[in-house]
């Protein structure tokens, strides 16, 4: 397998072609971004660690039966991955309140749920990525009824499977960001990536910050805290 | 009847105790505001347009089997109304996309909906009433699962008869804002006003505002469109 021409840049990854129709090549890049791309900065060592969070979890949630885009770790930085159309929603997950979520609902950050709850984000950084109701989707024709009772169902195993991982590891889950694709013939798989990027992470004993949370608000060494839960996720 | 202690100041509205009970005095004030306050400005007359257009939606309404807290009106600028307790959501229904929609989802003004669109805002003007799902309204426990199937239900059922009776008058109904309280025994009913400061009317032929959008973007004078819409009303 090799790379081909660059087919998209983002803000944490490069995608490439490859020799095959249907595979692609993720390179993770060694930026941070934060705020719709108001805060940015180079990390160095950051496009290793979510390289490596991200392989690892994808593997893990195969094993329990969540099928994602990933085929298999490339080199430090790289990873190969089934092409899919990209679902322009961010399907977020919150365990604990926090983040925006604390800010639209004047809740204090820290304040367990209930019960998970799943909302949806309109991907479009012209926009500023808004929070949209079902009835948005199907009015931006994003994805179809059964494919938001899809997400939902698959978001809330993802949850379940990565509330168990982190617990075991003495973290907390308080809240991830996913997305997911269509294959040609309309299966929805999980997609992009999930690490300290995507996931608020919180050490049980301490509430220590060991995600990307670290860099928005200057409270910590990002890289620090990922080596953190990837140490962790490796060793249990 | 006669008007007691200030209960309640709002933007638009003082509400007065009774000697009854369950009985609240309603006066509208000349005030208008716009952007959670940020734009304001007196306009004499808007006090006696508005309660006079809110009290004849309400009996409109009324007549249609669609009860509200709306008592009788008492003099240009004044109406008794139930006491009931607010619930602190504004329910939007909307027919065509304008205003804040147009700005979240960006599609462009004045997009018709292939059905009417219900959302919910929690009333917080700290927060400034952010748009919010089911899942949040269920957590900041404004109302509970079978009353807010209630309010979408009784919104949906408002839209239809204010639809027709604007289509009568020759006024598109774009969008509107609706909010709903409790009486003790917890029955739910329309409550605050149904008015141009609430609604979006656009003439049929020329599509000129006939609502608060001409104080809020600067373009007309309120008082003639309110006048037009009232005058339209009371001659069908």
């Amino acid at each position: 397998m090799t790379k081909q021409d660059l087919l998209y840049e983002g803000k944490a990854k490069r995608i490439y072609r490859t020799e095959e129709a249907d595979t692609l090549w993720v390179e993770y890049k060694d930026e941070a971004t934060a705020f719709n791309g108001e805060k940015k900065d180079t990390l160095l060592g950051k496009a290793k660690l979510n390289n490596e969070i991200s392989s690892h979890l994808f593997m893990r949630l195969a094993e329990q039966g969540i099928p994602s885009h990933f085929i298999r770790r490339l080199s430090d930085t790289e990873q190969l991955v089934k092409q899919v159309t990209i679902i322009p929603l961010e399907v977020v997950v919150r365990n604990v309140v926090a983040g925006s979520m604390a800010k639209r609902l004047g809740i204090q950050e820290g304040t367990a749920l209930p019960r998970p709850i799943v909302e949806f984000y309109y991907k479009d950084d012209a926009l500023g990525d808004p929070l949209i109701t079902e009835d948005h989707i199907g009015l931006l024709e994003a994805a179809s009824q059964d494919e938001v009772e899809t997400l939902k169902e698959m978001a809330l195993a993802v949850n379940e499977q990565l509330s168990e991982l982190f617990d075991g590891i003495n973290v907390r889950l308080i809240d991830f960001k996913l997305e997911f694709g269509r294959l040609k013939e309309g299966t929805i798989l999980l997609a992009d990536e999930i690490s300290p990027d995507t996931c608020r992470l919180w050490d049980k004993d301490t509430n220590q910050r060991l995600d990307k949370d670290l860099f928005r608000r200057n409270i910590g060494n990002l890289q620090e805290g990922y080596q953190e839960i990837l140490n962790r996720l490796i060793t249990t």
